[in-house]
């Protein structure tokens, strides 16, 4: 790709638009934007700019798009895929300083964002008015801008589904500078082409998110954790299809076994409840009533104990909840803090199908003579599968990886998964997309793509 | 447009393709293959073809696309806006013969189906196994394909949303013929654009959906309905955004009033619980206990009564509830046959302002001198609005439809609506569309339909 390289001229018209204070070239540039939390590319843009505005998105992106300047929108970098590691060099728009809450409307249960605002000051802020934004993804100072470019899910994806479920409508600047806004406060829409439903996971490739309106629920009044001890994980991961088939809807099952429990414990400095197990199923119930929670967890305890559970922990405080729910919630940091280097596989299968696949990835440990942690989603079949290199060789470790993740989504794929459940593609996963997709499918979202950016100018080299 | 006009080596071909019981031309085609249930728009196919698998489709399009045909596939025909009619002659595509259901899978709570069932037939099966498919358009006798190609959405959005959020994956037929999976039996998916979400509600512009596996919830145990009489129409629906206030979800929120629950009694020969009131409010409730459900409904039963309800009628038995719903069901009909033809307004504004919008449309009455009758759902403020010709001279009615419409969908574009909510946009809306959305938003329709359809053979003269 041939982009122009930024002069002083460029630099002159973003001063311009956002004056001196935002703009940044050099060593100006914080080491943070040229990488994200994990995936091993790294790359600083030419110049950074901090926009307050639509307007400014609108004005920087039309000069992009005249001038044929790479652009990369950026929210606050947690993602695991490189999605916003600007690989061109080129203008880094970062999106973290527009962070207004907008309006929150009750008698249409939206709340309208600017995509900095980052998901726990959302979480917060409607649970002070009794309400509820459910994605929950274990990140919680990821901007809603990168929730929704990735369609993050998160804990609470088996009952209340993922971002693009509570996203009513967006504003969104093209690449060409446009301005356009999609879906709106209405809860319903057969009105052309979803192009709403098409900037959703887009990985800031189709389009600027500068506005979101964001479907709210009621906040149930009462949730209860179990966290149940099982014998080995094979036991505990075989249950969450019978809990499914039983037709109780939890909020969250998530899996986990002792070897990341200790790795959190060490990492937090803080002891989880239960470590005596080699696995657990952590699962969460909410409602409105603590007879309506009863009910259903009653019988979700009693399959699991049939199945072979050697207890089932209710945790019914809050402060209990949250104890197990932030060493949750730091697993990804946990796992990273004991190893050298990592990568992940974010892959996705049937539900039905979990067990076979986690029992596979832990199998080519031996295989490949390297450790793999993982933990995840049982209940929505979304597992974060990690392969470690501890103290292996550049070359090794890259080899090996490489291998592993071969093996990993071909057996995903075998099993009607998806290369990724929330984290998307960026620009690490790209082959195994491709794999997955085929041909056909890739040249669909390649002239897709082509069609919202002829110029191949906002954020190139990811996704496709 | 050229298309080529279809000849005998054409006919011999779908006859080699689906054998000669299959295949319908000239007076053998059923007049309703030329017309759907409202647009005024009419036009026979060339040729009719009656298909029984994926591969026939495919070959099909192949066929069609190598030799510039147009195709337009068809349900059971129950589209209101003319997305079924077939503009331009040529073959269409009767999917309404593959109507097998393939799979139900109870560990991952999925459906799998061909386009041609029922949604009536899917009602029945799922809950024989005590499931649930949430999405419950009036139209119980279309196909899912149709329901998909439209994402209709029914009465049940408030508390489940619409077709979109039960669709899982889909098996297309492109229109050069090849054929791919988009989505799956995953419960996340980020991997690259979602080209599922895409071809839910492009009205089967984009490719032939010959495969859907839906997403099915537990079936709730209990249901109870609350039919709400108010002294007039704007008491009944100004009560509903303080009903969403309240935290309360109900199952759905319907309006009617009395002159329309008359011509549901003529039309049926049925009596209706009540039809002494000017308005009525009617909503349902589910839950899996009669606790859990009474708990809501007595709360909402109090905000309707503070708002002016005259009474609350508790239909309680299967029986009343039916009674009471397949009357809502027949309110299409029965206005159809109260008046010699008419058209439909099937806008979606933000739920706090339905009132607004009803009101206006109401006052269209006195200006134009045109009946004008409506029902709808208000809980998801998606509005069935209806013109009636009664006796007017064709050309006096189609340019008071004209200017009605004009006036309802630029109302309902001020009050930050879409121009359909459920119906979608078929023929008959495509100028309404094109004002809504603006020429920058249906330039990225026009462009993903040519990267979909280069010879714009599929559906030709549809949505964009």
């Amino acid at each position: 790709m041939n982009y122009k390289k930024i002069d002083k001229n460029d630099i002159d018209f973003l001063i311009s638009v956002c004056g001196e204070d935002r703009v940044f070239t050099g060593d100006e540039i914080n080491e943070d934007f040229s990488h994200d939390e994990l995936a091993g590319i790294k790359k600083y843009p030419d110049v950074l700019v901090e926009v307050k505005s639509t307007e400014e998105v609108s004005k920087i992106m039309k000069y992009a798009y005249e001038n044929n300047i790479p652009v990369t929108p950026r929210g606050q970098g947690t993602g695991l895929v490189g999605g916003a590691v600007p690989l061109y060099g080129g203008i880094m728009i970062n999106l973290s300083t527009m962070n207004r809450i907008l309006e929150l409307d009750e008698e249409n249960l939206t709340l309208t964002v600017e995509p900095g605002v980052l998901l726990m000051e959302i979480a917060k802020y409607v649970e002070d008015h009794d309400l509820f934004y459910p994605p929950d993804p274990g990140e919680k100072s990821a901007t809603i801008g990168g929730n929704i470019n990735t369609n993050a899910g998160g804990m609470r994806a088996v009952k209340y589904g993922v971002t693009r479920d509570y996203i009513r409508g967006l504003e969104v600047v093209l690449p060409n500078g446009e301005v356009i806004e999609v879906g709106g406060k209405v809860v319903k829409n057969s009105s052309g082409y979803s192009l709403k439903d098409l900037f959703v996971g887009s990985e800031g490739t189709l389009g600027i998110v500068t506005k979101a309106t964001l479907r709210l629920l009621p906040l149930p009044k009462k949730a209860i954790s179990l966290l149940i001890p099982f014998p080995n994980l094979e036991m505990a991961i075989e249950t969450v299809p019978k809990i499914i088939k039983s037709k109780a809807i939890p909020t969250a099952i998530e899996y986990m076994v002792r070897d990341v429990i200790l790795a959190s414990e060490e990492f937090l400095g803080k002891k989880f409840p239960d470590s005596s197990a080699d696995a657990y199923l952590l699962l969460t119930f909410d409602g409105n009533s603590k007879e309506e929670i009863e009910n259903t967890y009653e019988k979700v305890a009693h399959i699991c104990l049939d199945s072979g559970a050697i207890d089932v922990l209710i945790s019914n405080t809050q402060e209990r909840q949250e104890s197990i729910w932030s060493a949750r919630g730091a697993f990804l940091e946990a796992i990273k803090a004991s190893t050298s280097e990592m990568d992940e596989c974010d892959v996705v299968v049937p539900r039905n199908r979990v067990a076979e696949f986690v029992k596979y990835t832990d199998d080519l440990q031996d295989k490949f003579d390297i450790r793999i942690r993982s933990f995840g989603h049982a209940g929505d079949g979304n597992l974060h599968i990690y392969v470690l290199r501890d103290d292996l060789p550049e070359d090794v470790w890259k080899k090996k990886l490489n291998d592993v993740f071969d093996e990993m989504y071909t057996k995903a794929r075998e099993l009607g998964g998806k290369v990724s459940g929330e984290h998307g593609i960026g620009y690490a996963k790209r082959p195994y997309l491709q794999e997955s997709m085929g041909s056909k499918g890739m040249d669909l979202i390649k002239n897709i793509k082509l069609s919202f950016d002829p110029k191949n100018i906002l954020n190139p080299g990811k996704v496709c």
